[in-house]
């Protein structure tokens, strides 16, 4: 089997040099990444051929082969993500909280890269790069492994990394590529807590398990979102609906689309009926609580598309036009769902009332909390980090979306003139 | 086997009611549990004094004792500790950083608990109120295992700050202290990562490793201090004598002590001899490099307590009254050396140039790095977070000194005006 313990060395050494590298010369290797996707864009494509015929053969469903695929818009979209990264501020050396304590020390905090950080990835070898980028901003270095179907791909993208830094004079193992599909290896990485500082894994709960399970090395966990929008009392009907219908319908397959839709009681007359029509138009399937069923009714909307919730739909992340829909008694009913349900990933709650909206962001402990606008902006991008490698359901380090920032620690930086401890 | 889940379920039920407390009522109960202390001292005396008899018996040696014993002095700095850790800023609920996006949404960071946090320590029962207050001054349920040797003095502490909260009417859950010294029961505990989210380990080695190897559940570590001062070329002998004795001899056992001092070719001149002949006469054995002990020799500096270093003292953490000493080549050897050797902990530079100063602090990575002042200044209280518990070795979530803030995270909050994503 494939000896890490050598490449991870020389990763860890690497990361010594990508700690001092000035922000300039950071930012230059991301730029002539940019420019090497696109100058070698038939290569990427030849590479990640042979993955899509592999997977074909295989028997692959389309969606994920589609998630494979290196289209030229999809290297279009690395090549922009690259350059929004350079022109992103570098959080590494920043200084801050400076303060002088009584006896004349100053005091503040530097932040400072993690060392090596590890991707551990499924399908999409645009990630690959994504990641790359966002660990070379934070002065730390990478170590990725994807998918075994994206290999080729990933074995391409990471020889053209390889490339591009070594010509910059920069040590080509500020990011590994892992040159092998097997999976014992990456249980070997798992191991190298003396070498990889960190671990963030990206896909679906059994990688997540699995990477959890067998990692000695601290692990980000990016798991389920099962996210909900209420709407208080006071809900205003014109926020409601085109919010609703974002949350849920605009891209049902993200894990930051709304899955349950909650409803004051006092908000069933002004909202139940023009968000279900909304929904309905949207091709949303309606999961109904008896409650809801019964206002519906008495409206005299009905569709094949509403049907009884049953138990298990409430804290379900359906990844689909679908959601439950319940009707709760009041605030309290509501933020007591939440907590019971959600996966404090992100919730969002539509009300007129300041004193409400407030509470809320107090009351919920997801990594997002939103007020008067659609879950779907749970997101690195959306939330101004530029770009993301993950959106964190853990409160250790960091919880929700994180970017080069987050990829960053604070160390303790003080300034004396001959200060002794009495 | 005691069934730990109950009582962690209560915790986390609690951990949610002490989310939303207002500041004033943590501080009261911060208060009220300082007054509590000072008017039951005979009865958390008597406790003490069970424990202090066992532990003759089972012929604990004397400074362990010494550790053990809730003297009135100890009792009156838990008092202390207590109304500075409420005369403290309340970290939860603080938002920063918001700025509004392109599209109008107003995006900040807001301040909030980790939820229930594990405390796992050795002997010293002080470690119980301090590390209780802190979690609480943060909006967290704290679970707390002592050493079994602190067995009934943890238990009084842990039943009088119960009745206390019962008395202001908080939850009791907020503060357990495990009823039992049994060790299985720890390694439970260290299993249920669906109710405790964040485990300290206080104490030696091997209890880290303990922890660390059979948790679920992150842990932050705190690992030896292995420290280093540097005297560089220019350092000014009045700054390097006080400073380079206080970092060694003023508590040699603690972890931001000096164990091992640098000294630039060029400085061994103007420094050497004044810095050693101090250290001798503060007690210190000298384990020097051969270069350290001709320059000693060249002008007569003779004594028993200068030996020949082994490769073995460089990197050594004495907690002692011992120095490891090594003349430098160069600012970059001394650097190497550091990364070869530090434990991340703590290093200071000795210098009167600008510009090695400010490339110090950069190209250190330990969590506290000092210009001109002792490492001994690496401790919660003294870099102004009013107190600690516990100093992170390790980069995630936290480096260095934690006090209230670092037990706590950031969650996004989103304040819009009805905003859908496109």
């Amino acid at each position: 089997m494939l000896d890490l313990r050598p490449m991870m060395t020389a990763a860890k050494a690497a990361s010594r040099q990508a700690a001092v590298l000035d922000t300039a010369v950071k930012n230059q290797a991301l730029l002539a990444l940019a420019n090497a996707i696109g100058a070698r864009r038939a290569e990427l494509q030849a590479a990640n051929a042979e993955d899509l015929a592999a997977a074909e053969r295989a028997g692959l469903p389309a969606p994920l082969r589609d998630r494979l695929a290196l289209t030229d818009s999809v290297l279009a979209a690395m090549v922009d993500g690259l350059r929004d990264i350079a022109a992103q501020p570098d959080p590494v050396g920043e200084i801050g909280e400076l303060r002088r304590r009584p006896n004349g020390l100053l005091v503040g905090r530097m932040r400072i890269p993690l060392g090596v950080v590890a991707i551990i990835y499924e399908s999409r070898p645009n990630v690959t790069v994504d990641a790359a980028a966002l660990c070379l901003k934070a002065g730390n270095a990478v170590v990725l492994r994807g998918g075994s179907e994206a290999f080729h791909s990933n074995q391409a993208l990471g020889r053209l990394m390889g490339e591009v830094l070594e010509r910059l004079g920069l040590p080509p193992a500020l990011v590994t590529v892992i040159p092998t599909p097997d999976r014992a290896v990456m249980a070997e990485l798992l191991k190298l807590d003396d070498l990889v500082d960190l671990v963030i894994p990206r896909g679906g709960k059994e990688l997540i398990r699995f990477v959890a399970e067998h990692s000695r090395i601290p692990v980000i966990k990016h798991f389920e979102g099962v996210c909900h929008t209420y709407l208080d009392a006071s809900a205003d009907p014109e926020v409601a609906v085109p919010v609703v219908v974002n949350a849920k319908a605009q891209r049902p397959a993200t894990c930051n689309a709304t899955e349950t839709l909650l409803i004051h009681a006092a908000a069933v007359e002004t909202c139940l009926v023009p968000v279900i029509q909304a929904l309905l138009a949207a091709a949303v399937e309606i999961r109904a609580c008896e409650r809801t069923r019964q206002a519906l009714r008495a409206h005299g909307v009905t569709a094949e598309r509403i049907v009884p919730a049953q138990a298990s739909d409430f804290g379900c992340e359906f990844l689909d036009h679908i959601l439950a829909v319940k009707v709760v008694d009041d605030y309290a009913a509501a933020v007591a769902h939440i907590q019971t349900y959600g996966s404090s990933h992100t919730e969002a709650i539509v009300t007129r009332d300041h004193a409400t909206a407030m509470r809320f962001i107090r009351d919920i402990g997801s990594s997002t909390v939103i007020v008067n606008a659609s879950t779907r902006f749970a997101d690195g991008q959306q939330l101004g980090l530029g770009a993301e490698i993950g959106i964190s359901t853990t409160k250790l380090h960091a919880f929700g979306p994180m970017g080069a920032r987050e990829l960053t620690t604070q160390k303790f930086v003080v300034f004396g003139e001959g200060q002794t401890r009495t």
